[in-house]
């Protein structure tokens, strides 16, 4: 039983349920990009983005990585626990691409060996500033071994994801994680994984997959986004 | 005998010397303000700061801190161990002023224990962005080994100067630290330490007594740097 709207966010808006401990995604058709200053509306992403993070959340539980899911409702509304979110960004770069070629000079495409990770501090009207550790202890509550924790369950995460997307044919270049604590104080994987939060690029044509083609307005964003989730039902199935 | 000008930076001109693992560090008036963007000359300020950074160098000597410094040749130069800069600025944070509190919220004066260790790889074309470990690791030659050993440098210079500095009624906010490699590879602190890369505050009247004067047009450079000079020099010779 879906309760009140606890919260709006850019992609999802969260809700209340009967359960306590449990709550309501329900994911949105907006696509936002450069912190809200370029804003769009397709119909469908909201379907297409909670069939994805359903889809790579239950591969993720299935290679006993824990996450906040615990089913899809229907289309567009996915049912989780209830955490409260750390206010971090965790960025896993495998290979440069977007901000990081600009902010740090790094040539588009060069390869992060051991991949790189990164902070950032979710906070809209400072732009997500990126932080270091000590930064994170000042502005959270999360220890020195609980960020250890959680850097070390986001190379996991991307060890995983890498192998998911290559059999599918994409490369996975980069993307974003948030973690939150349920009410005994575990950290999980929360919010989402879809093409609006990692960097995929097709492994043949070297083509963009992911929300760049938004960004960039190089491509019609629902079409990409269907193909991603054929591919990964594809595969999910034939399994 | 001096030799040849090997490099020319924003505030000091470096010259080759007789000894092949030496260097002669010549201050100039040059002050430079927001990477650049803001400049001024004055006069007596190249004497003033390579004076006050002796005097601190030879205060770290003291209590066992290694660094690059030799002895001070004259009114405005300085002969140092010949060292390959590693591209990092390391500040050190004890309470929040300038950048930080814009970058990340924090209110001015807000406390940080422990001190707050940041790096920034310098390069003025991308306005020495802000990093973190990792970054540091891709982008310079450290090591994991090295990177904590330059931190914990940093921190225990920290614990020196703020003891250094209360003595002569002035509180240390925050500074910045330059390490480069001697040709054994062992890396020391080089560079500067002057009004010009700490932040200082009068611990009674909580005038602000480094280049902020320069950066916020709140009062005389020259005047106020002939203080901070004259104050170490009265305590350094009652000692």
């Amino acid at each position: 039983m879906k309760g009140s709207l606890l919260y709006e966010g850019k992609a999802k808006k969260v809700y209340t349920t009967d359960e306590s401990d449990q709550l309501i995604l329900s994911y949105k058709n907006d696509a936002t990009a450069f912190n809200g200053k370029k804003k769009d509306e397709f119909e469908g992403k909201g379907r297409l983005n909670n069939l994805i993070t359903s889809n790579i959340f239950e591969y993720l539980h299935q290679h006993q990585l824990e996450t906040h899911f615990i089913k899809a409702l229907n289309e567009t509304e996915q049912l989780v626990k209830k955490t409260t979110i750390i206010p971090l960004e965790v960025v896993v770069r495998n290979v440069a691409a977007g901000s990081i070629t600009r902010r740090l000079g790094i040539e588009e495409r060069t390869r992060f060996t051991p991949p790189l990770v990164e902070l950032f501090y979710k906070k809209d009207e400072l732009n997500d500033p990126i932080i270091n550790d000590a930064h994170a202890y000042h502005l959270t509550d999360v220890t020195e071994e609980e960020l250890s924790s959680i850097k070390q369950m986001a190379r996991m995460i991307n060890e995983q994801l890498m192998g998911l997307f290559r059999e599918v044919g994409l490369q996975l270049v980069d993307f974003k994680l948030e973690f939150g604590r349920l009410e005994d104080g575990t950290i999980v994987l929360a919010d989402e994984i879809s093409p609006d939060t990692c960097r995929l690029w097709d492994l043949e044509t070297g083509e963009k997959m992911d929300k760049d083609v938004f960004r960039e307005d190089i491509g019609n964003l629902i079409d990409t986004y269907e193909t991603i989730l054929q591919r990964l039902e594809a595969y999910t199935c034939a399994k």
